[in-house]
């Protein structure tokens, strides 16, 4: 059975990009966009949105800037509250 | 004549990344380090250094990472300082 979208959400967070990544997922599924809405509106494939939700690629900081936008927040608050689950180590 | 270090803090910033680079560059100077001593502190070439503070090459979020400890400074704090010089649009 396909895992529903953030279904990862209490795996444990080992470095920012992970942290990035859950936060990426939270604000999403907040906002009920699917990753392919969120692909389309940022620009970037389905492949690249779910792999950078996993931690298991490093955004640039100019797609992080075209992230940002695509969900009207500032990279510095996603950072910013990446740094806080990494902290705590916790996707949620 | 060689240009001093930090010497293209009046450019004006049009992106991230130079806007990041130019905080990189001005964290670094207050501290009196030149680029290679950023570079050896933080693992990476000195010439991928000039390209970051000069803004020509993004940043992975790793890589921001990285550089944020070696200055000892959240990655959170660097990108808020960036969005304000670009917000303002000057390297200064």
């Amino acid at each position: 059975m396909a895992k529903p979208i953030g279904a990862d959400k209490k795996r444990t967070v080992r470095n920012l990009d992970e942290a990035f990544g859950a936060e990426l997922t939270e604000v999403r599924t907040r906002r009920r966009w699917s990753q392919q809405q969120l692909a389309e509106t940022s620009g970037y494939d389905e492949s690249y949105i779910r792999q950078l939700e996993r931690g298991t690629k490093s955004a640039t900081l100019r797609t992080l800037s075209n992230l940002a936008s695509a969900i009207s927040l500032p990279v510095s608050v996603l950072i910013k509250r990446a740094e806080t689950r990494l902290r705590k180590g916790s996707r949620e």
